[in-house]
């Protein structure tokens, strides 16, 4: 089974870190190819950003079908061209968000999630609304740093992130956070281990372990998204 | 990887057969062992059913954990005994009704169930209300055929299903159906080649599938339920 | 009119205060009888209490339909039992959740629950999403105290309870409050008078009250669980 | 226990019936008093009817109270005046609407209405949505015939409203019905006996039998509408 | 094209002021006539404020039809009278409340409402309900003041709404405001003034400029009310 | 007053078409001036168009408030591109669908949508769910024509869309009806006074002469999307 990982952003910089953070969530019989957009925005953190990016994603999309791979990874929180690509490609595709929006319901039944600034925490509200999950997931938390300075801040990004997650539990009484960025590597074990360090048992779901898992489920059911619901785009509106 | 999987009747008598349906959802480094019940209704059916039941299988659940399994699938629509057992053991556990549901919403956003009898259409009505997914779930249609005759009627089965399909595409605008019993082997890859060929591309979505998926998934993300949702049971009312 | 009140104990030596504190609820024309459980949980405040006390309870249910009981009052705000014995019996059945939780609408548009753990706030958060009340209930709050102290503590819960109300009404604005748990005999005036010597007229609704007048107006009226709503449980599969 | 019921026309003429209609509803320790109204609308069929037959409903609550009157029912499914009279009075008050619209969630957890005209349906899905009862309410029907002309019918009545009840079931799913108009007396009893009698065990819901068992539980449980929900109007303003 | 505004006072003293406050709102080549009220309540603030008036609101709504005006604009956020009037006239008639809630959306998608009491607060939750808007309306304040007071508090009714509108941005993260009551005249440009000069740039929403905007834009584009949605009253009737 | 009307396509042969039918719909002191694209896909009928001309739209959004527009129309019921643009501009901006789908609620409280294909229809629906009025919005329907066919078959388009105007009345029981597609000139005119002339006086809303109302309206008084809703991109990104 080959999985494509498409990263938007400019740079590959990042690359062996993310490839490396992926593995543990691959079954053996999978491989994993992880590629950068050429063109768009330099990060997706607003609207704006989200459709200078989205004509590059899907090219790497459509590009990943004819090479052969049978699913296709966007990793971002804001699921960037995935509706789009759905109505060109046949094989299954998944961002950050769905994944994971769709898999807290069944560790928690009212779950919050940690994104990064208010502009990322707009984009997950909506994709929030039109998956319909609004009974369960109690609030959309900002930690109001961009994402290019995420790496920068190691020590930081734990404290902050940590004090956010305490005030979400206290004050919102959310029983599973979601991290609504796919940036932030190796925080969901950090979190989850000082909460329980704490006597406080709290999930915290790591988007890309998840959406790596679901997209593995899809291509071993033979699962895809529904030609029904993502009419086929005709060829000649494509060539336009 | 090693997982249980719980078939909630009185034989084994389909376990083998079970067991060689379920091969191509596990990944080459997953053990799967089937097991059944010693007590408990003959099939789960109804509410009484369901109560007969749970007992044994919380009690198969928690051997589970005791044996060192990384997870538990007990092989049902409506989820018997998983959330009475997540008070209980540490690991993640699924049934048939919770992932498929969850995972329909990424393929399709308005989808419907078929389902044996109104007893089970009942059942399954209230798990859904349960997930909060009414948003996107269309219909839940029985084919009102008890469970124990579903192995006896394979041609029938599958016309019986068939014609349903096509009702709920054509009367209620569904875009993906969810199979709402474990027991209708093989029919999903049926139902959607015979769809495609009268050129309506529908995608079908077989519980057992889905759930192994999203089981090994939680397994490899290191998720289970939230002790904050599922607070744990003291010992002394078990032992009570 | 012949009304069967199950307390779902193990013990019978709260019965005779549970049969005063009932008199006031019910007409000349009505008696009642008060019964305990030979088996199940010592008291219900879990899911796996609920489900191994449920077996007794149906019974102790079919045996009053035999006896010629008019209706069935099962005195836990869990429900407990309710919807299987609706499978199976004829006579109407009410647990301490549905009416009481129906009946708050017409008093207040906003209200919330004060149940006795965060076990019996789940159980009860899911009755209220099967009831589909969402949109009035606020808050379901815990005094975290288990129900066989409840007794043990007199001047104490009246504190404890008087001290959350007042919370629920500043921070909530809820209008009225529904107790969550039977065993809170005498609260409700207790509760409403002190909160009306404040100034704060806030009704306070008691379940077994509720529940009582509910299932004397169904009697009379001649109205009882649709059969077409909870199917019929076929003779084979009870004596199966 | 003394309970006034307020038939909202001009005429006096049914009084008897009703009065005789209300029997067996009402327990032996209590008493029954029915009035009409001196001004307003000749019946209630629109939104027009119910503003100019409120002031005089009102002054009849008002009147009740003055009196010693322990409760007040008004005999009307749009529920004319009961928010507004709750504003002045003190005792529980309720209408048609909302003890049938919340009991029947006990019943069935699909039901349906029956009303006598569009103008009436119109009243009704308004009242529905202010119960927040949508989850539930599968459909609101009307036979389209005046108030005044159902007594003027009654064998027709009876076969208009069969129909709409089997067309109901079988479009509609639904596993109880309640009637949308006080002045379809006996209509309840009529219509579950012959759908029973073609094997169709379905609940037909009076809406007079409901409010009135819903009102003494009131009065007996010392419950009745919220001061916080609805504030006390000023008495300079009634004085005005 | 001409448009009646009824201002449900029993004084004409503040006309003039209101005359001059809508002339920036109005094209053209619209004209506006400003009436009120011979009999009902002195101002509506209650449930049965709204009841008294209604019927010389509907008188002056007809008169207006009568006259040829083009469309009439009831300038109450409780929307007096307007789905009675709408069962007779055929005109557009829009009060306050509508078309400022519908057009919050337009702005935010959180928003809330200021108004002056709790009395109000409940008139406009009831409206919100109806008007199915929930998804969005984040909260309902009360400044607790009596409509008749508010002239004669310029500077403090100033600091009141501030005060309140900086609370509503903090603690419910609205990111609009609609002002619920008409007769907070200025006070939208006072109070997004205000905001912005301490960096919060949050839309306050007045209710009267967009009532009159959208009265015009039905006028222009020649809709009005569906004749399907209110059933047109009978002749017979009114005379009744 | 200045407005803008951006028309989405790549060609500028309807535009004095477009002028023409949008006269009757602006007040006197209101001038228009109807633009195109110069890039993007030649129509908006898929998520994929909507994709390829939103940053041409953003470009001529950006232009226009540096031109001193007051306000600009985005001719397309799909919305594309509003939601960037406001990230950047602070002038008031519509598309075609939100003030329509609002402004629906005032005249009816059932209405549907009909639309030109499968592909159009998701994204309104999208717009539908984000806007939260699915408690109103029926169904949206679809006559399965390529817009760039529209204008080619002037009497067929009525014969269509009058079928099915007749069809969604009776069988979704919607009492208004919602263009989806700004490309059916003079269409909302036709279809009402066909199905008044057979006594079913249903209003059609043409989302153009709603949008431009609703401009205007928000121009006049002073409004404009929230910038707390819609954070302001930092130019540094814009230079990216």
């Amino acid at each position: 089974m080959k999985i494509k990982v498409i990263v938007p952003l400019l740079t590959s910089k990042y690359n062996s870190a993310v490839q490396e953070e992926l593995l543990p969530y691959i079954a053996p019989d999978v491989s994993i190819t992880v590629v950068n957009l050429a063109s768009g925005s330099s990060s997706i953190e607003s609207r704006y950003d989200e459709i200078y990016s989205t004509p590059e994603i899907v090219n790497k999309i459509v590009e990943s079908e004819e090479e052969g791979y049978d699913g296709v990874f966007v990793s971002c929180v804001s699921d960037p061209g995935i509706s789009v690509a759905r109505e060109i490609v046949d094989i299954p595709i998944v961002g950050g968000f769905e994944p994971a929006a769709l898999s807290a319901g069944i560790i928690s039944k009212r779950w919050g999630i940690i994104t990064i600034s208010q502009s990322c925490a707009r984009l997950i509200r909506d994709l929030a609304t039109l998956a319909g999950i609004h009974q369960q997931l109690a609030c959309i938390c900002s930690i109001d740093q961009p994402i290019n300075e995420l790496h920068k801040m190691p020590g930081q990004l734990e404290d902050v992130l940590l004090t956010k997650v305490k005030k979400m539990i206290g004050e919102e009484q959310v029983t599973a956070i979601v991290l609504g960025c796919t940036g932030m590597m190796g925080m969901a074990k950090y979190l989850s281990n000082e909460m329980k360090a704490v006597g406080i048992p709290i999930q915290v779901i790591d988007p890309t372990a998840v959406a790596l898992g679901y997209l593995q489920m899809m291509i071993r059911a033979g699962l895809t998204h529904s030609r029904l619901e993502y009419p086929k785009l005709t060829l000649t509106k494509i060539n336009d």
